[in-house]
C-alpha cells in the first residue's frame, strides 16, 4: 500500500505528553495489523516561539502540504500572554488553517453513555447526545480586511475587524454540512444573524438555494445565532448537524462541546478541498486547550487525540475499521471505570495520561 | 411631584397583553401610593408596519426622546418574515437604541429559588445564580460601516460587515460595568476575542487602562468569548458582572438568561448617556420574544414585563422602594405556587397571564 504521510505537530503544554498515547496507538497499529505511517514532527506554538522566535515557520506550512494529514496538540503557552498580537501561539493555528485552505471545521459534540453524568446539564437533556457542528474556519471575521488599531486625529483609537463570506466560501462550507448530514440523521440547521447582518443574509440566502438545487432531500432549517444559544442549553437533542461561520462557530462549537460536560474527550477534524489529484489537506486535533496548569504532571486525558486520530483515520484514510476499532476501544476503556482525573467521579479508578494510553492499547 | 413621562410600546405578538398587566400595576401605584404617570403609546414592529408601512417611526423616535423612560414589550412577526431587510420588525428597537444612544443594556440573569428546578442545568449549579451582563448596544458590528452585499463581477457575491469599537465608545460601556459591579460582588469579567480580532485587542487594552485609572477597587478579569460561552455553562455562578460587545454579548446574554430555564421572567434595561440636565434617556424591555404562537390566548408569561417596570422605577425614577415592593411581590406569587404554562411544574397552579397580573397587584 501507498505510504501514509503524517505530520505530528504536539505543540505546547499537554499536547506532547498526550501526543506519545498516540504514537503507542501507531505502535500497536504496526505490530498488530502491519500498518505503518511516514512521520515527521515539529514544533508549533509557544514551543516554536522559544526555538525559532515564531509560532510557526515556512517549513512546517510546507511540511503540512506535504503530507497527507496533520496531526495537532494544542498550543497556547502563558509565557507568550504579552508577546503581542503578531507573536501569539494561537497564529500556528492560524495560518495552517488559512495557507492550507482548511475551511471545514468538524466538531462532534458527543455524550459518551458512561459519561453522561459528567455533564453540568441535567442527564435526561443530554444522554445520547450528538450533534455535529461544521464551522467555516478560513474567512469571516478572522481574516477579512480591513483590520487593525488605528488613532484618530484627537489622539483616541479605533479597533477594527471586517466580517466578509462570498457566495463560493459559503457554498463549499455548506456542501459539507449536506453531505455530513446525509450520513447522520439527514438535517441541517443553518445559523447567522440574518436580522442585523447583510453577512448573514447572503449567508442564508445561498445555503437556501445550494438547498434546493442539490440537496432538497435533507431537512434544512435556519436560526439566529442568539436563539441557537439558547436552544443548546434547552434542548440540545433538537440539532443533528450545525453549520455557521467562523465566528459564531467558534462560541456555539465550544458551547456545545461543554454540554458534553468531558472536554478530554472531544476529537475535531478540519478539511479542505478535495484538489486535482483527489488529495484533501486536513488537520485533526483535539478540542480542548494546552492545560498548562496540569502540563508534564501525566494527568491529562489523552483521549480526545486519540479520537483525533481516529477522525484523521477516517476521514484522510477512508480507514473506517480501524478508526471504529480505536473508538470502541475508547468506550470500553470507559465502560470498564478508568477515568483520567478531569472525568472522575466517584467509584471509577484514577489513572494517569499513560495509563490510559496503555488501557486503550489493551483494548485494541 | 413633577410629571413622569412614559412611552410604551407593546409592539407585538403577546406584547400588547403583557403590556395590559402592567397597566394594572400603574393602577395600583396611583391608587394606593398616589404615584401617576403621563403616559403616551403607540405602535412599534410588524404593528406598525401593518399601519405605517415602516417598523419605527421618526414620531416615535421623538417621543421616545421626550419620554424620561421607554417601556418596550417585543418585536417580532412571522407575517413579515420575508418583508426584506429594510422592513424587519427588529429595526424598531436597533432605530431606538441608535437614535437615543442606548449603549448600555443591562441583562440580569437571575435563578428564582422558586424556579430552580426550571433550568435544563443541575439545579446544585444553577441555585442562587445572579450574574449580571452589561452589552454595547449602539456600536460594533451591529451598526459599523461599510455593510451590505455587492455583487462581483464573476456574478458571484460578497457580504460585509464591519466591527468597530472606539477608545470612548469602550469606555462608557466599561463605566457602567464598574459602577454596577461596586453595588454587587464588585467583580467585573470583560470579554472580547482579543487573540484573534484587533477590536477585542484594544477592548481588553481600554478597559484595562480605565480599570487602573478609576477602578482599581473593582476585581477585574479577562476572558476570551468561546471559553466565556463554555464557562457559562460549566460554572455559571464564578460570574458577577459581565461586560462585552454587542455581538458577544446578544449570544452571552441570551445563553446566560437561558441557564435560569425561564426567559418568562427575565427584564433588561437599556442606558444611555446622561445629559446636560441630568436626564438619562432609557429602555426596558423583557428578554423573551414576541412569542407569535401563544399571542392572544392569554397564556403569556407577564413577569418579565413587569419586572422591566421594576427595572424602570429603580434606574429611571430612582424608587427603589417601589421596585423592591413589585419584585418582592413576584416573587411571592412564585412562592405561592402560581405558574403560566411556560414555567409550570408538577404540583403548582397553572393561572393565564391576567391571573398572574392581578396575582401580584394582590400581593403588593
Ligand atoms: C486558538 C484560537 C485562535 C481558535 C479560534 O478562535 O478559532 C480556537 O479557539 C479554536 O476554536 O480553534
Ligand atoms: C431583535 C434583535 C435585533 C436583537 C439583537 O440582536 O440585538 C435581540 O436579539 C436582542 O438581543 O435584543
Amino acid at each position: 500500500s501507498e505510504t501514509k504521510k503524517l505530520l505530528i505537530l504536539p505543540g505546547d503544554g499537554i499536547g506532547p505528553e498526550i501526543m506519545r498515547e498516540v504514537a503507542r496507538i501507531m505502535a500497536w497499529m504496526s505490530r498488530a495489523r502491519g500498518i505503518n505511517f511516514d512521520i515527521t514532527e515539529d514544533l508549533v506554538g509557544g514551543a516554536s516561539l522559544a526555538v525559532h522566535g515564531v509560532p510557526i515557520r515556512q517549513e512546517v506550512i510546507d511540511e503540512a502540504r506535504a503530507a497527507d494529514a496533520v496531526l495537532f496538540g494544542s498550543v497556547g503557552d502563558p509565557k507568550w500572554a504579552s508577546a503581542g498580537f503578531d507573536r501569539r501561539p494561537e497564529i500556528a493555528i492560524l495560518k495552517l488553517r488559512q495557507e492550507l485552505g482548511l475551511f471545514a471545521n468538524l466538531r462532534p459534540a458527543k455524550v459518551f453513555d458512561a459519561l453522561a453524568d459528567a455533564s453540568t446539564l441535567k442527564p435526561e437533556v443530554v444522554r445520547g447526545l450528538d450533534i455535529m457542528i461544521v464551522r467555516e474556519t478560513v474567512g469571516g471575521i478572522y481574516f477579512g480586511e480591513p483590520r487593525g488599531i488605528e488613532t484618530l486625529p484627537d489622539g483616541s483609537r479605533r479597533g477594527i475587524n471586517t466580517e466578509v463570506y462570498t457566495t463560493p466560501e459559503i457554498e463549499r462550507v455548506a456542501r459539507v454540512a449536506f453531505d455530513l448530514a446525509r450520513k447522520r440523521d439527514n438535517r441541517v440547521c443553518s445559523v447567522e444573524k440574518c436580522n442585523v447582518m447583510e453577512s448573514g443574509l447572503l449567508w442564508k440566502e445561498v445555503v437556501t438555494d445550494l438547498h434546493a438545487r442539490e440537496y432538497a432531500d435533507v431537512e434544512l432549517t435556519h436560526m439566529l445565532a442568539d436563539n441557537c444559544a439558547m436552544q443548546l442549553v434547552r434542548n440540545p437533542r433538537q440539532f443533528d448537524v450545525i453549520v455557521t461561520g467562523n465566528l459564531f462557530g467558534d462560541l456555539l462549537s465550544d458551547l456545545a462541546s461543554m454540554l458534553t460536560g468531558s472536554l478530554g474527550m472531544l476529537p475535531s477534524a478540519t478539511l479542505g478541498a478535495v484538489d486535482a489529484n483527489g488529495r484533501r489537506p486536513a488537520l485533526y486535533e483535539p478540542i480542548h486547550g494546552s492545560a498548562p496548569d496540569i502540563a508534564g504532571k501525566g494527568q491529562a486525558n489523552p483521549l480526545a487525540q486519540i479520537l483525533s486520530f481516529a477522525m484523521l483515520l477516517r476521514y484522510s484514510f477512508n480507514m473506517l475499521e480501524d478508526a471504529a476499532m480505536i473508538e470502541t476501544a475508547v468506550a470500553n476503556v470507559l465502560a470498564n471505570g478508568l477515568r483520567t482525573p478531569d472525568i472522575m467521579s466517584p467509584g471509577m479508578a484514577v489513572v494517569g495520561t499513560e495509563v490510559m494510553g496503555e488501557a486503550v492499547v489493551r483494548e485494541l
